[in-house]
Order: structure tokens, then sequence, then C-alpha cells
């Protein structure tokens, strides 16, 4: 490699290449043309003509984490005596910029590429070897003083460092989308169901009326679902926060000095402030995306949840008057273009799709697990990018869906009461009293002849009115609290 | 509705707005500001609010498809006169933009929205209004002289025309991407495959060493499937040539003239050149969305094809040195970031995670399918977007696989003869001579002892030197063409 | 092979083997012990012994259908002078002994086995040649004088046959199982739909309460639905109706006579009443179960409109009390061990129940559509089985659903007339008279004010009585028939 | 209910109705005929006629579950003084008969049935009730003196018993099937490893050759995936350890004791020995299958990595001459009725077609998951018997898979070692020295004139003799163990 014998020094370069028409870059392959005012080089390039297929980009996310994977190794390749300073104050300088998102517009490879992720890690090596360059007043396209292989590359891979930036990217997605949007949410759910924990309604089974409960019992059931999905979620980071990065090739290691692993999970987890490890067993580490499978599962499981909960929501709103209306949803606009007046449950039909488009995208991401061989997955841009969407939709659905919909929404305290009077399923606290038997005659007698669930229980001889007015009492049958008897 | 008294006339207004700041527009609901520069009324601007949800934006082409359907009912309309010339030219002018392209930046709502597109409908309603209005001279926001819901939507629901919109939208997508892209692939594979067609190479079976056939005969076998794939693709369209339109709100036809739903799917016919007729059972077109499941099905069983073939190409590209090697696939791009020399099956990689994209898609489509309730199927976001997502997916991986992979392919000649010689399933054709078990010891032991089959089949006893020369030829075992015996 | 002096003849002899314990078979790997009342050979016994998994039998009608495959290659063997009378004679018998299901007891192995399914192939083999042999006073055991390799299995390869008894087995089960019983269901609901056809009730889009349309329009919905599915089922046997036998083991033909493919698909067209060809490219047609994959998407689609259809009725059904309300399923048995008195929905959940795993299988299916590798898709006995079982659940589950819920069900006139009588959405009939604003305004206030639509629209001043009530009738709003305005 | 006056004892009598043709037996909706040697009653009976759809019935399992909640409620209810003793010791002898398959025959019910299992409870009540009155020398078909309701179902409701039995079932799977039986393959395969540790071998990434590594530090990939996926099946019990028993019928306990949830998921702790506990949120665990969807989540995480291992296996032992041929499985039965000689990888075959059929259950599973409404999700039997079916399959495929493949796994060092020494990508460790752009000149420069590496190195003049040797050394490339650099 070229010996240099000045040391170049970093200058303060604004972000942004002035020059217009194409430069000529170059690879192991030969030179291509790029357009003058980008950072990328010839691989980058190559990438962008050979794989323009539809309009899936790679997620900012994975080059925003992929930052921290170069700093790291420039840092700790330093450390080892390997980079010089002034380089690696060079790459740190725009691997911070890659990490900020500043050089986002540098970054525009497309999902649908190898599956090795190795174009967009070439893309970062690229664009930081550049950046470096023009920082440290070089020219760019001569892969000098700072080479996108040789030094920003140096001891990688992309067999290791991708899945580590798979990691970063679905860790901080997991921390500062979906977490702290569902929490809200589950708040905001928890503190209607405190305000309703004493309004007593039916209670439905398979659609069918059954005995009450009381609001505030169903709402925290689907609290309860939340909670649940929240915790697996985060126990899902913990196969996430191991790092396949100082595999190298293939998992050995190889080119990578001693103690690179370690060092570099260390400095991300410094930088991240994510408690980020070296992956014990580099091979599975590389040769699967397991953890990312599994943290997608999760992922899944809450749609899975939060599917229901919007479908209960919109089914005890359906009406105003042929449908269930014991809830009353915000009315955030026009429901229909040609029924005037008409509201619909938009923001529970929102977060239905995109629980169905979760557990789509969650197919694709466990078949792609799958279809790993030998010491590589080759299925990572694909697995990455659905993570991502998926992570995404659910919490600004979460959002959208807890300000515009869970939030204002009211109780038909009329319709509730109602129906609980209604029903002749409160028979089921006779049972303990005149039998089960005897208990589904006078309910069978009630709906067959219209009557009230009293007037059928006295009609039957089994009870007299006294014992009636005691034991059916809905407020008495809702017990108390979550925990059931 | 306002009686107006003097005609309007239509101006040539070129497409723009130079207003700034916000404008005032209102609905049912009351006024909202839109900004100033945009043609979208006061229902886009709640969706715009209320569902802004990851990136996923409706596409474009379903707004391409509304066109036709706005024109189309416009045109008929003015036939039935319901709706006056001018207000007629107008609207189908500011359609037709529509149907360019030349509004999509006036169409910007999200995916994750109400389930029925009425908030997509709302849009080029109100685009349509006020492009018109512009056109006619009138006050932007007033939704004068031309409305929005009384002259754009006239005779219409969004029930009925999201549907047909998708319809327009995906066969589209069928006749201008899949189709095409996919028959130009077809097309390489047979030329490739009738200038190998007497190659005989090694055939496998359970990834095992079987008896030969000509690398023409495998590569006819991936044309077969795709055409096959093609086939389906195209049958598919039957059920989405059936329109909904004309049966508006819940498929009786509600405020929709007599004879509508016929008319306007002829002039639909008519402007976009396809085969559309009106759907003989509006209840079930607008309750289901069971066409656009079994279209979506038909893109799945592609990406079945499409993934056997492109696993198929880079397994038998594996290599160079240690692995089938017998074919070469065109080295586009450097194959590693840490291995230098490295060439990667990358076409095939991106071919194959399209596939499994696709594949995930279906599984949203489908589910979505299933969860209609009553006289709406309020999942159609998901679904147009997954299929238009798929096909254009498929369409273009087509095309680059075909274009930087199969195009460039390349035989190993000496390989492929190689694997011939050395293998001992030749042995199969001695089978009918010397019965199955005595040819099954001599391969036994040719793969025991090393030894060539000829080998072993003359140590065996059971076959003299002649007899093996005349019958152990592979040249004669692949038969003649594709149909077997 | 042995050559026969005296033509051994075939003897009346009824199914059974009255021997016990153990009898020795072998085959080219050695000799194995097999149970001495059984058919099956060393190859079965093996078979079972290593792929014990699980409770999952390869099913029955695989085997029923490949009687069919041994006997017409037997024919076709003999008529070319392949096999002597006397042989085919009695692989005729014993293959129809198999077809019938008289021998089903000497098929015992289990899916989980090799994926080219050579492990039921050789079952079939060695049940024919043994039973054969028992018919002909030979020594079971022996393989004399017709032995399962180069008799039974004369000019074949499971490789082919193994495919060719999937789509057998396949149309079988569309023909006999799914069509017959979906057109049952179809039949009643046209009928229930015929007779509600003039019974005005609300309609719902969003769930939610939309203008009027008639029982019978809903109805005839559904049957729409499943008339669409049940066409595309029957188009999916085109695919089927192809079959691979003649391909012999890697789809050149090998070892098969000139014209044995067209022959014995013609053999099996005859014997089997349906139309059956050759596939004309059998390198596709082996190494691919692409038209597996598009029967079973069929199978699927049908599955997504029968859970639209359950879940309506069983939302419609839901109450007594609580609910919609307006449909009254058979009560069949006590629905609650606690509740009583409580009917549900019993025949819809089972349903449903099924379309999931309809749709689950097809998941399976399709995954394993991909995953075939170079001459072969080893994955048979998987998709088989995933067919026979969802073609199996469809067709019997709805024979249940319709004979124990749809046929028994009836209507909540009363209700379904009051949801009508209350309903604000009929105010859309005046939206062509007063706009769509103005209508909007007239519904918003009826509802905010607890008032009758007529209270409302006549308080709005916007209408007067006479109109009100020439324009509000719901009977007029249904349109007529099915095909919308 | 019937005051019984003189204590009925327990008699000893063994198992079994010797009685022949019909008892009739009744419920609340009236009697039944049942066979008169069978213990359940009429609502089994009814299910068994409404519901015989296809051959899946309740797996076994969930009876024996379901005899550990009869058991602990009984004696809770009896510790309470709510049943006597004579009839809680009947009842707990029923129930140790059904948990230990004693009476399977006598729970024939369909998988397809109600979606609460209602009937599957009911068939528990029945037998149980039934049994205990043998027992206790009363008439069957009286419901006296021990009642199916009343008694056996004391304080219970099957919307909180069956999950409870799901739990119990689904732990027990993970506890007696799937953890054994995949930790023996686990050990086996490090046994394997280990013994590999020191075999160099090539990597391959992309499937073209990389670096190279040990055949052990491969093998122990797989392994570590393995281990991972054990992990998370293992961490699936905490939400399975969680019951709703307790909740009856909406989850407020209803008809229950005070503490009556407490304590008998202690009792069924005690029982099974496993750290069951009640359900903090009885509406999340009655309305919601969350537990169950994730625990089915982490058998399909299994299956994604068991399939990676399987198809490892098989394409690295494919061959035997045209192939990878670098492992040699054992050759178990032949492979081919028409090739002699054929061995193909069938064990990786199963587990691979076992894999993809676990991840279809798992769609229909998280599908089953998402359809819950209210107090209830009524997919329960779909949800439950996938999950028995994916643990069986997965469990005895583990097992066969280790038995007769992985144990008897043998390699091919000669292969090994030659693919090690031909491969022109060790030139990756040359690229620190000479730099990534010559040594990548190089590594095409061998390619491409078909030289070895050395030849190539020395001729680029970038190297001298020494320096390579020294260099270029395979066994140095390996690193040493399992964690990288």
């Amino acid at each position: 490699m070229a010996s240099e014998t000045v040391t170049p020094t970093l200058r303060d370069v604004p972000i942004g290449l002035t020059a217009t028409g194409q430069r000529r870059e170059f690879d192991s392959m030969g030179s291509v043309d790029v357009p003058a005012d980008r950072y990328w080089g010839a691989q980058t390039q190559r990438s962008l003509q050979h794989f323009s297929i539809g309009g899936d980009r790679m997620p900012k996310a994975v080059y925003h984490a992929y930052g921290y994977v170069k700093k790291a190794c420039a840092l700790v390749n330093h450390a080892a005596g390997r980079l010089p300073a002034w380089k690696t104050e060079a790459i740190v300088r725009a691997a911070d910029e890659t990490i900020s998102g500043a050089l986002d517009d540098h970054y525009p490879l497309f999902v649908w590429q190898t599956g090795s992720g190795t174009q967009s890690n070439m893309n970062v090596n690229e664009v930081v070897s550049n950046r470096a360059i023009q920082l440290l007043g070089g020219t760019l396209g001569t892969q000098q003083p700072v080479g996108p292989n040789d030094d920003v590359n140096m001891g990688q891979s992309s067999n290791d460092t991708f899945p580590t930036a798979m990691h970063i990217a679905a860790v901080t997605a997991i921390d500062d989308q979906v977490v702290p949007r569902l929490s809200k949410l589950i708040e905001i759910i928890e503190q209607k169901a405190d305000g309703w924990m004493d309004v007593v309604k039916i209670g439905r089974t398979h659609l069918e009326d059954a005995v009450p409960l009381t609001v505030g019992q169903e709402w925290h059931g689907w609290a309860g679902q939340l909670r649940d999905a929240r915790d697996a979620i985060e126990a899902s980071r913990a196969g996430l926060y191991q790092l396949a990065v100082g595999g190298t090739a293939v998992g050995t290691g190889l080119n990578a000095p001693k103690g690179f692993a370690a060092d570099v999970a260390a400095r991300i987890a410094e930088l991240t402030g994510k408690p980020f490890v070296t992956a014990p067993n580099k091979f599975a580490a590389q040769g699967s995306l397991d953890a990312m499978v599994r943290a997608h599962g999760a992922l899944r499981d809450l749609a899975v949840a939060l599917m229901k909960i919007a479908n209960d929501m919109r089914w005890l709103a359906s009406g105003p008057r042929c449908g269930f209306g014991e809830l009353l949803l915000p009315s955030n606009e026009p429901g229909s273009s040609i029924m005037p007046g008409k509201v619909n449950p938009t923001q529970c039909e929102a977060m239905v799709m995109i629980c169905i488009q979760v557990m789509g995208n969650d197919s694709a991401v466990a078949f792609a697990g799958s279809q790993g061989n030998f010491e590589l997955n080759a299925m990572r841009p694909v697995i990455i990018n659905n993570f991502l969407h998926s992570a995404r939709i659910l919490a600004d659905g979460c959002e959208k869906f807890r300000t515009y919909s869970v939030e204002g929404t009211e109780l038909n305290r009329d319709r509730v009461a109602q129906y609980v009077e209604g029903s002749v399923m409160l028979v089921t606290a006779l049972s303990p009293v005149i039998g089960y038997q005897n208990a589904a005659h006078i309910a069978e007698d009630a709906i067959a002849k219209n009557l009230t669930l009293k007037q059928a229980a006295l009609a039957s001889g089994k009870v007299d009115e006294a014992t009636f007015d005691r034991i059916v009492r809905p407020i008495d049958m809702v017990g108390s609290g979550l925990a059931g008897a």
C-alpha cells in the first residue's frame, strides 16, 4: 500500500461536492463513471446500474447503524496501531456524518441487491473513503490516502459487518420507535380502563351474549396483551445485542487482529449506549439470521395482539344504530363519498391492515431466515428491510391509533347498561343454586318466549323473587380486579 | 345544489398553483387549511394528518387508474343528461391529467388509511374538482362550480370505484410490467436452451448424481415453468376485468342511474383498450376482493417458479473450484469487500429475495382478502399496495435477472462433460438388460472401490465390454425433445 | 432376469396372508425381516424403521391413485410386448385391489420420508409384486416371478410416477369431495337468497350502518363468491391433467419405450374417466410441482371466500340480545359448560378454523413448491399431504356447515326491519336532491340529537315532508337483482 | 341439586362398559343415544354427529392435560368444602385414568368443533362423570350422583379450562418431546464438531468458494443455532406457565370461589411438577391465545434453524461424483426405483419438509391468534392441534435425523482437502500485505488462466515465494475456536 511520508491533516470542509458531470472511480474490475456530486464510488455505481428494481431502497437506518460499525472499527484499529491517527480521525468524522444522516443522499442503493449486503457495505466504504479524502485534501477517485477496502473496511467483511449493522438498526428501531409508542398506547388504554373499572357491561364469547364484566376489565385485558407483547419485544433484543463483527469473511476472523471482535463490540456499546457484546459463536452469527427472525417474530406477536384489540374496538363501536354501539370513536373525517354523515372506524382499519402486513412480512422473514447456506445467509437485505418496515408501521400505527382513536373514545353508557339489563346470560349466577340444567331451561324459555330473565325464572318455579333479586345482580358478578376468582 | 345561470368556459390553464401559504377548504365536518399550492381539499388534508404512518404511500398507479374511472363516469353522466357539457369537459381534462401522472404531486396519501380507500377517492374528487374549478375560472375551496361529491363523484361511491381502480391498476401492471418482462426472460432462456439442446450433462435428483439429460432440456424445463406461470397470470385477468362501478355504496346501485354500471364499464374498456365489463354480482364484487386475491396468487406462483430457477442457476454456477461449476455467470461487480477476486451470483440472490417477498406479500393479501365484513372488504389499500409491489419487483427483477445474468451465462463445457463421464448413474441404462439388482451392485461397487462404472461393470461379470459400450452411451440416454418417452 | 419356462397361471386367492412372525425380504442393500402377514417388502420396512415421525401417514388416496398408474403401465408394457399376459394380468389384479382400497393396510408409510415419494412407490411395487406372486402361486420374498423393480416398476421411476399419482389423487379429491359438497352449499345459499330477495335489510360497510339492500342480495353475494371459487378450482385441474409419467428418472424417458408417456396417460384417462394427457414438458413436470401449487392456491381462494361468509353469518347471528341478531342459526348443542342456555355459532367457527388451516397449508405448499432443485422437486409428500388435507376438510366442512347451519338458518324479521327503520343512512337517497353536504348535516344532527332521520330532515328545512316520504323509501333503494345500477 | 342421604362408596371397578347397543344420555337440550360401551354423554355424541370433518381428532394430549385440570379443581373444591370427599375421590380417580391415557378411547372428538373447546371439555366432564358414577355404583345416563356440569365442571368454564389444558399439553410436549430430542441432536452435532475441530475445509459464501474454516467450526455453527433455538423454546414456557383457570366464563371468576384460581394453579403445579401459576390478567388470558402463538413462534424458529442445517448437510453430501461430496451420509435404503445404487439424503429431506410444515402451521397459528373477539379467542382447537403437531414432528424428526443421518455421517477427507488446496480465495490472506486490489487481480488471473493461486501470485510480481508460503497457509487462516478474531 502507498507509503505516506507527509501526514495529511483534517480540514473542516462542509459536506458536499460542487463538481458537475461525472467522476471516474475504480475498483478491482476497472473504472466506472459516477455522478461528480456524489461521494460514492465504482461499486455503488455498478449496483445502481444492475439492481434498480422497484422502489425499495435499503433503509437509511442501516447506513446510520453502519456508521457506528465503521467508527468503532477505525477506533479499534487505531488503538491497535493499525490505523494512524489522522486516518482514524477522518474516517470517524465521515462515520459520524453517516450516523447523523447528513450523508443520506449518498446512500442510494436498492434492497434487491447482493444477499450479503456487500454493496451497501461498499457504499459506506466508498462514501466514507471519499469524504475522508475530501477532508484530508486528497483527490476523489484515487482511493488515496484513505482506501475503501484497505482502510475503511480494515479487519472487516460485509459478512460480519452487515449483520452487525442490521442488529444495531433493529435494536434502535425497537428502542426509539416501537417501545415508546407502544408504551404510550398501553398507558392510555390503562388510564381509560381504570376510569371504567366499575362500569358493568355484558361479556361476549363466541360473539354471543355471556355473563357481565366491567368495561375496565375488558380494556385491561387489551393492555395485558400489549404488555406481554412489549415484554417479548424487549426480550428479543438479547439475541440482537450479539454482534458478528470480528468474524470477517466466514466467522474465523481472518485478517482481523486478535481481540478485534470483543473490542469493536465494546466500542459500539459505548457509542450507542446499548449493551452490545460480541457473538460467542461467529459461525452461527454469520451463517444464520436467527436472532433477526426471532425479533421479527416478536413484532409479529405484537401484530397478533393489536389486531384483536383494533377489531374489538371497531366491533364495539359498530352502529351507530344497527351495531353493538357500546363505544363512540372520535369522528376524524367524513367516512363516505356517497353516504352523508357516515363515520367509520378508520384508525382501527389502518391498524388491522398494518397487522396483516406485519404478519405477511413475518412469513417473508422466516422464509428468508431458513434459506442460508454454509457460512452465509444471503437473504439479509430482505430481512432487514421487512424488519424496519414492520417496526416503523407498527410504531407509527400505535401512535396514530392512540392519538386519533383510543384517546378520544367514549362510552355509550346507556347502551352498555341496556345490554346488561336485557341479557339472559345472567342466569349463570343461578346455576350453583338451582343446577345447570334448570338454569338452562330458564334461559331457553326467556329467549323463546321473549321474556325478561326474571319473568322466566319466576315462571319456572325453581327460584323465588327474593332469591332471584339477591343472586342475579350484575355488579356482584364481575369479581374484582383482573385475576379472576 | 347551486344553480348556474352563465355557463362557464374551459380555459387552457397549465397545471400548477402559484399561491403560497394556506388555503381554506371545507367538507361536511367543517373547514381545514391546506397548502395553497396543492389542489387537494379538506378530506385529503385530514387524512394526511391522521394517517402519516411509515413511508408507504398509496401507489400512483391507483390514481392513474382512478382517472379513467372519473373520466368514464363523467362521460356517462353527461350522456345521460346528468352532467352538463362544460362540467364534463373540465372533469375529463382533470381526469386525463390524473391518468397521465401530471398531477401525481397532488396525490400524497398513505397506504394505511380507511380500508375502503375513500380517502384516496376523495383525494381524486377534490383534485379533479379544484383543477376543474381552476380551468373554469372559479375559486378554489368553494366547491363551485364543480363539486367533489356532487359532480366528480356523481353516481359513485368509494365502495364501487376504489375496487374498480384497483382492477384497472392491477391489469395494467400485469400487461405493462409483468408479462412483457417475463416474456423476454422466457425468450432468452429458450434461445439458450435451443443452443444447448445437444450438450449432454449429468442430471441430479435429490441433489445426487442421476442419469443424463441435455443442458437444453434443463433450460427448457425452466422455460416451461415460466410459460405456465405466465399463462396463469394472464388467466387471472378474467376476474379483474369485472368492475364493481355501478354498485355504489353497497352493491344496489343507489343514486346511480339505470344502466350506469354497464355503460361505465364499457367506457373504461374503450378508454383503456382492455376488455373490462361490469361485474355481474356487485355484492360479491364489493363484499370481497377475491379476484385480487386470485390474481396475486398467480404472481405468487410465478415467484415459486422463479425461485426454483434462480436457485438452480446459482447452484450450477457455484465454485469456481469447489462447487458444481457447470455454469459461468457474468461477473458484474466485485463480490466481496474482504475476499479479492470473488464473484457472486448476485442477480440470482436478488431474484430469490424478490420471490420470498412476493410470497410474504401473498400471505398478507390472502389474509386481508378473508377479512371482509358484510357489504365491504375494508382491507383494500393493503391489498392493492402489495399487488402493485409484487408486480413491480417481479417485473423489474425479471428484467435485471435477464439482462445482467441470464443473457451472459455461459457453459463450462469441460466441467459439464467431466461429470457425465465420471458418474456411475449411467448404470441405469443397464438395468433393463441385467436387472435392477445386478445394476445396483455394480454401482455400489464402483463407488465403494472408486472404480469407473465400466471397470465395475466388467468386474461384475454381468455384462461384457461390447454390451457395455453399446448400452452405456450418454448421448443415447437423453431421449429427444421435452416430452419424455 | 429369470427366464420362466412354464407360464404361471393366475389363481383366485383372496387378499390376505395367514403366516405369522416375520418373512425375509431383500433389496439391493440386503435382506430385511418384515411382518409375515403383510405384502410389503424390504424397502417399505426400511422406511417404516427410519421414518416413524409423528402420526402423519401418506394418505391412502395416493395409493389408490398409484394403482391406476401401475395398472396403466402394465397394460401399456404388455401391449408393447414387454410384459407377458400372465404377468400383466397379475399386476392388474393387484393394482385393482390397490385402487379399491382393499390393500390399504399394506400401505403404512409416513408422510415424512424421501422427498421424491420413492418409498411409497416402492411400497406399491412391493405390495403389487408380492400380491401378484401370491396370485401366481409363487413364494413371497423371492421377487419371482414378478419383481417390484423390473416388472411392476417397468419403464417407470418414482420421479415420474409419484407426481402422476399426486395429480390423479388431487383431481379425484376435487371431483369427488370439494366440488360436489361446495356445489350443494352454493345451492342452498342460493335457495335461501331467492326466498329472501325482497326482504329489505340495512347494509353495513366498515361495520357501520349503510344504505339498505335485501337479504337475498347479501346471500347472493356470498353465493357469487363461492361460484367464482368453484370455477377457479375446476380451472386448476387443467394443470393437474398433465401427467409426468414417461419422463422416468429425469424427464428424458430413459428406459421407457417410445410412446410410453402418451400411451400411459391415455390409459389412465380411460381408466379414470378423466381427461388426463401426457405433460408436454417433462422437465418442468418433474423439476417442479407448480400445477399442484396452483391447484392448492385455488383451494386457498375458496378458504378466503368461505371465511368471509362464515364470519358474516356468525356476526349477523350474534346476540341473541346484545348483538346484531338478524339471523337465527340452528341450536345444535348446548354452547357452554358454565352458561346455561347459551347457543353458539359453532359450525361457523369450525369453518373459520378450517379456512385458517387451509391458508396455513397453502403457505407450506407454496414454500415447498419453491424448493425444487435441478431435475426434481423433492418436497412431494408434504405437498400432496397438505393438498388432500385441505381438500378433505374444506369438503367435509362445507357439508357440515350446510347441513347443520346454513339449511336451518332463519331470519329474525322483526330485528331486520327495525334496523332499516332506525338507520339514518337512508339520508343518502336525499343527496342527489339536496346535495351531499346538506344531507350530511341532517345525518349528523339526527345522531347527535337522537332524532329519527325524518325529524332531522324536516328540522333542517332542506326538504319538505312530501319529498322526504317520496324519496326515503327503503324498498326503492335496493335496486333490482345483483348487477347494481 | 340432588340431596344424597347415603354416602356412596368408591368401588374398584376396572375401566370398561360391557353393555351393547345404545344408552340414553341427556343434556339441557334433551336426550341422545350414545354407544353403550362408551362413557361419553349427550354433548359428546352431538359433537360427533355435527363435526365429523376430515381425519383430525383433538389430540389425546389435550385430554391427558385436562385430566390434571379436573383433578386439581376437584381437590380444591373439596378443600373449600364444596365437594364431598366421596365425590372428589371418584372424580380424581377418573381424572387420573384420563391423565394416564387409559380412557383415550372415550375421547373421540374432532379438531373442527366449537372454537372454545367446550365440546372437548364436556367430553371430559361426561366421561369423568359417568366413570365416577360407575365407580360409585350409580346408573350411567342419570348424571347422578356425580354430574358433568355441576360436579366435574364445578367452578369452571370451558373458557378458562380449555386454555389451561392447552398450556399444560404444550409445556408437556416441549418438555417431553422437543427439548430432549433436540438436545440429543445438539449433543451429537457437538461431538462430531469437536472431533473435526482441526480439519480445515473451504468456506463458502453465496455458494461460492471463500476462505477456509474447520469442519468443526462449521458444525459448531449449526449447534450454536440449535442451542439458541432451544433456549428460546424453553423461554417460551414462561407464558405457558400462566393458567387461565379461575377466570370461568369471561375472566371475572363468576361461580368460582375466592382464591380458586391461585389454588388450582398451585395444585396443577404440584401434580405436574411444573411451575404453573395463575395468570395475573384473566381477560388477556381468555380473550387471547398470545402465549400459545409465542410458543409456536419458538417452534417455528427451531424449524428455521433446522432447515438451514439439513440443507447444508445434504448439499455438502451431494454427489457422489458430481456434487460437493464433502460429507458421506449413511446409506439407509436404496434411493431410487429406477437408478440402481443411488443413495439419497432422505433424512435431510424429511427434516426439510417437517420444517416447511411447521412454518405453515405457524402461519395458521398466528392467524388464528389474531382472530379473537371480546372475551374469547374461539380459535383454540386449530391452535393446539397445530402446536402439538409441530412439536411432535419436530421432536420425532430430530430423533430420526440424528439416529439415521447425523450420527453416521462421515467426512470425505480427501475431497475436503482437495478443495482447500485448489481454492483461489486463500488470496485473502495476502490482502493486508499487498492490498485488496492487487490481491483481487491475482485471484482473477488464477481463475482466468486456470493457474494455482501460487502460480498466479508469483506471476504477478507482487509477492515473492517465501512471503507467499508464509502467509498463505490454510491452517493459519481458521483462527481458533468459535468467537472469531
